[in-house]
């Protein structure tokens, strides 16, 4: 089968059938993602992410290939539960809620907030829905205040002895700003439109979490970009670099700036060459910036995660510099990941293996694993590949 | 080597030096733990649990093996910096600080605490030190207080929807009472004796977390013992239930109550037949009730830790009953746990395996691994094997 066969049939005729059998709650609304290999439901409580990111998948589908009625439900499932169980009393956005929506956890971060305001913004392109819109303005005006007004998100680690600032709420608010002004325009939040808080996302990633000397982007720095020379300062997350990387060059594809398609080719140029397992094949979980030992277990695992991210990067990295090094890299993640996530028998991949690429659990979601990097990969590559 | 030999040079010649060579903060006081395979610091920050655990366990050394200078004085300073730098100004420790002992974490447990109330008592009964006597019941009042509180300590699901007990407070709870009686007599704290608290453990542990028709020991269930069938109600921990049992065998041992040890080997039943692997040998860290995918991803590695636990267990029911099984049982994690973790170039064990045997990391310590559960089992074993 020729790439864009695959991308699109994998995508059709597994995953999202998969998902649409097993992981959309006919009751409640909304999406359960705990999913044996067979797609037995082993736990009913929800992800708020998941909410969001699959409502996100479905109206997009609807968007991309072609109205339907059983994405389109599906999404609507889920803005609606969404709407009614997801947020707090605060206006906060909780972590995880029972089946029926009764709260569970509330945490820190606010990824609930992007996730939500992503599948809003396409919900409404698709449906011209006016509260849609207005829902996604609001998750996002949280998500940034949250993000980036000091002082809002209490720090996990004393900031008056060790101030730490982390790569992921530029990486996403780039992602979420990116689809706010494919939907609703380049509108305003918080004082900035979408293409001045990517902007003001790239400029801070450049200067504080690039690092040439070391070829690597970092995933949590001090305030001045300094490097913090403890076990989480020094932690690299490849997967997560590579999937910024495609930020960047989508950004610069989408300006004809070929100077943000660089940088994104230069962070892939660089975690690429520490992600990726010459013994095995396959992304590394976690690396350490000076190649010491990372504190986390399942460093070195295989996540399916990070190789979709990979295999986007390397075949965006091709399409915009024609350089033949991508088409190569591309070829070996997609070839690792073809041969070793995929369940034939059951569907859909698995999500967990370990170093050499054998299976280590037979989960098909939880709470961190359910309907977004596989199906964003397929569509994103889909269209790369065409 | 017989096996007391084998216990006691491990400890004496290999363990012990290690750490004394190479993490000891000879300027700071306390302990370094973040150590790489050849002894290196690749982290400065202090677990405030290892400064009580590594404490206790040179206070220990001293009382077992005979008073050395290097053990008593790699004591003293870690319990002068756990006075000097591990409490927040409402009493309650932290869980990392700098090495100079700038707060860094405080988290919601309260395992500090119970650390440094052991490593108190002990310093307390090898010096005659008032003061310690004195911490030792202060850290154990607080420890009791939020475990046992109710709404004292936060919850991180939200108990109006999903109220939770954990076993983890009442076990620490038992095993801190214990040292605590052991040197400083049956004390009175919180208005229970050491022995009372201890059979106030036992009671919850008995009626809420034992289900003789699962035939597992839980490690959370609801108020009422009731089984939360969710990843995190369904998760079992192998190696902290058979650390549980050898506390409840220990105690029967004490009080000479066949009920209790005949509750701690039940325990040791149940739980070795769901934590042995059959295919590759050692001790899995998570298991599911119902044999279900489990969440998290670490769950068929093999740590030291559980071998640890599981090697004091198996020998003490031997010991106290006399079965050949137990032998048999303690042979086999014997025999894979001095297989597969020490690193004989450099000393020490290895912490994390893959679920084969083979090693995952280097690291010889970090902010979980540091001089506690191995010198904890060559110090309760060498006795036990006498």
């Amino acid at each position: 089968m020729n790439l864009p066969d695959l991308y699109r049939h994998t995508l059709l005729d597994d995953v999202i059938p998969f998902w649409l059998r097993h992981g959309v709650d006919r009751e409640y609304g909304g999406f359960l993602t705990a999913l044996d290999r067979d797609g037995s439901v082993i736990d009913t409580d929800k992800s708020v992410w998941f909410q969001g990111r699959g409502a996100w998948t479905f109206a997009t589908l609807c968007l991309k290939y072609g109205d339907r009625p059983e994405w389109r439900d599906a999404a609507a499932g889920a803005i609606d539960f969404l709407r009614r169980y997801c947020f707090s009393p605060s206006g906060k956005m909780y972590f995880t809620v029972t089946r029926d929506g009764r709260p569970l956890r509330m945490r820190r971060y606010v990824f609930s907030e992007s996730f939500a305001a992503i599948a809003c913004a396409a919900w409404h392109r698709l449906t011209g829905e006016e509260q849609a819109r207005g829902d996604a303005l609001r998750c996002f005006a949280t998500y940034l205040q949250h993000s980036f007004t000091p002082g809002v998100m209490p720090a996990k680690v004393d900031p008056a002895t060790r101030p730490m600032t982390g790569i992921g709420p530029l990486m996403i608010g780039i992602a979420t700003a990116q689809e706010l002004r494919r939907h609703l325009g380049d509108v305003i939040v918080e004082d900035r439109s979408m293409t001045g808080w990517i902007d003001f996302a790239i400029d801070r990633i450049e200067r504080l979490f690039m690092k040439p000397q070391h070829r690597a982007l970092m995933e949590v720095v001090a305030p001045d970009g300094g490097i913090i020379d403890h076990f989480d300062g020094r932690t690299l997350n490849p997967g997560h670099a590579l999937e910024c990387a495609w930020f960047l060059m989508e950004e610069g594809r989408h300006r004809g700036a070929a100077r943000l398609i660089e940088l994104g080719t230069t962070i892939l140029d660089w975690m690429w060459e520490r992600g990726w397992d010459q013994q095995f094949g396959g992304i590394f979980y976690f690396r350490d910036l000076r190649d010491l030992p990372v504190q986390e277990y399942w460093h070195d695992m295989k996540f399916w995660w990070p190789h979709n991210e990979a295999e986007i990067a390397t075949l965006m990295a091709w399409k915009l510099t024609g350089r033949q090094k991508y088409a190569d890299w591309h070829r070996l993640v997609h070839d690792w990941s073809f041969k070793h996530f995929p369940d034939p028998e059951h569907g859909e991949w698995y999500g967990y293996l370990h170093r050499d690429g054998s299976v280590s659990t037979r989960l098909k979601g939880n709470m961190w694993k359910g309907l977004f990097h596989l199906p964003r990969m397929l569509m994103v590559c889909g269209k790369l590949a065409e």
